[in-house]
């Protein structure tokens, strides 16, 4: 018995975030073995990031017992745009230019399959393999989170476009009359009204143009789950906001599904935690933009929360 | 040598447009031997419209002597959204729901293959086999002309998405505060600045908008090619009108960018033949939204013009 045990065969997932590196350790037919976190030592232009990863690794098989020659391979998510295992500036991170698959491949050269993508085409992967996504073949998913971003699958594979830049509709124009630039240098990205962090910047803005009471004024400051939270309590200035921020929302997946038309929409990132209140008001927001071959796309939000990165790491290994 | 001619293979293509059906006559590899084009008689709901094409392919099979055997097929594109060889709602036609498939094989038996899609995905498919668009594996083609429409090709397929939805990019909405109403029923459609009507439509309102002086003023009704030849000419008023076009247009492009990012984007349509003033300006509108991974995709002007339609006809009966 120790014997067969002795030949399966493993996976690490690695999804890598601006503050913690979460890893999972897999069996090859993709069961979650374990799973566990460290921080992303960022210091340094992030020089200790992946080694850090590596020595993880590498106790994680000592506690396992866990042999080389038993892993399949190392699936990395990053959150920055990636083409050939390459991503480029990944502000969050402190990096430039990394060659993800040759770095690690270095501090590993045991390991036979590295696999390097962008953070939310893999947690979309990782829903169309084992959460909300399963058994559709056209898939769009948008992670709202600090930004937003997102991915698209088709047929089981992510559809990574010309040069990593699909699902980058966090910064899709969706107001004309924006005056505050956003990160990217632009005015009106959809990040500004419809991220855990927009949708605060949007929510002071709204508190300045309306007279309405809101517990909201009474924070010194909030974010986005006090927000969803007074709307569920059917506060009217915090529905406003949400309703606003959602329209915003409804706007941009109408763009994207005149664009790719998929079978369904799931919304996945920290904000989806709001779930039925959020899921209703972005509902809402699409319907204003529809025309009718795309109004019937359901929209759901996603299942595997936090994990949905590190299965679609393992994901794209076993690709 | 007789014998020989008579075992070569053919493909008819046939564009089906809201005035006239364009039809091709091509040989198995894909050489045009000979295109003509028949009105389309759009009255008693449109019933006459295959029924005339299946004629036309009848008789120029007989002028040509091809016997039935070395027809290998018929693609149809039709200006309407198709999935699985069925259109939806093909207003220009006077058809609601038809399975043109269905239709043409009671109407021409003997012929194996009879594929159909909608004409300005077809067209992209035309210009990525034969055209503009060649050598490149993820290609997005917009398709300017009375109204918005395009296509996607990823390795040398359309991508249809889930409902045949893919590429209604002529109603994402780029203008928030619009009042007009689109054709669809929604406001602010890109279709309502940037198609041959749209920036009619536009421009009307820019000029009472304007203090600026303008031919257009003077005259009685102008054209979308009226604008750019007078933008062309360096009049300001008219290149107003078609920046403020293409700045639309430029939005768009930069939303569709951030979820498909293509290799290259193509210009097609009649308003194509604007040629180096609307290339121009569209770029410059592409510039203002575009973010730095996507900044650098080449936009071209398609280049079969009017047959881009047949030969992705053609291509999609090979494939």
């Amino acid at each position: 018995m120790k014997e067969v045990a002795n030949m399966d065969k493993y996976i690490f997932g690695v999804d890598l975030g601006g503050t913690s590196v979460k890893l999972g350790l897999f069996s090859a037919v993709g069961e979650l073995v374990r799973k566990w976190q460290i921080p992303t030592r960022t210091e340094d232009k992030g020089s200790n990031i992946l080694p850090d990863i590596a020595e993880e690794i590498r106790k994680a098989m000592g506690k396992a017992g866990i042999a080389v020659r038993q892993i399949e391979g190392i699936g990395i998510g990053v959150p920055g745009p990636v083409v050939n295992n390459t991503v480029y500036r990944c502000v969050n991170l402190g990096w430039d230019i990394v060659n993800i698959r040759d770095k690690m491949n270095q501090l590993l050269p045991e390991i036979p399959k590295i696999v390097a993508e962008n953070d939310a085409k893999l947690a979309t992967l990782g829903e169309v393999w084992k959460g909300a996504g399963k058994g559709y073949n056209v898939v769009v998913m948008l992670t709202l989170g600090t930004g937003i971003g997102g991915g698209i699958i088709v047929n089981n594979r992510i559809f990574t476009g010309a040069h990593g830049g699909s699902g980058e509709w966090g910064h899709m124009n969706v107001e004309g009359s924006e005056t505050d630039i956003c990160g990217c240098g632009n005015c009106g990205c959809l990040e500004q009204y419809a991220s855990a962090r927009g949708i605060v910047r949007y929510g002071k803005w709204m508190l300045k143009e309306s007279y309405k009471t809101s517990k909201l004024r009474e924070m010194e400051c909030f974010n986005a789950k006090d927000i969803c939270d007074l709307a569920r309590n059917g506060e009217e200035m915090a529905l406003d906001i949400l309703e606003g921020s959602c329209t915003y929302l409804g706007k941009a997946m109408c763009a994207i599904a005149e664009v790719v038309d998929p079978e369904i929409f799931l919304i996945g990132g920290g904000m989806s935690r709001a779930g039925d209140i959020l899921l209703e008001k972005i509902k809402e927001g699409y319907e204003k933009f529809a025309i009718p071959i795309i109004e019937d796309i359901p929209i759901k939000i996603a299942e595997l929360s936090n994990d949905a990165g590190i299965f679609g790491c393992t994901k794209i290994v076993l690709d």
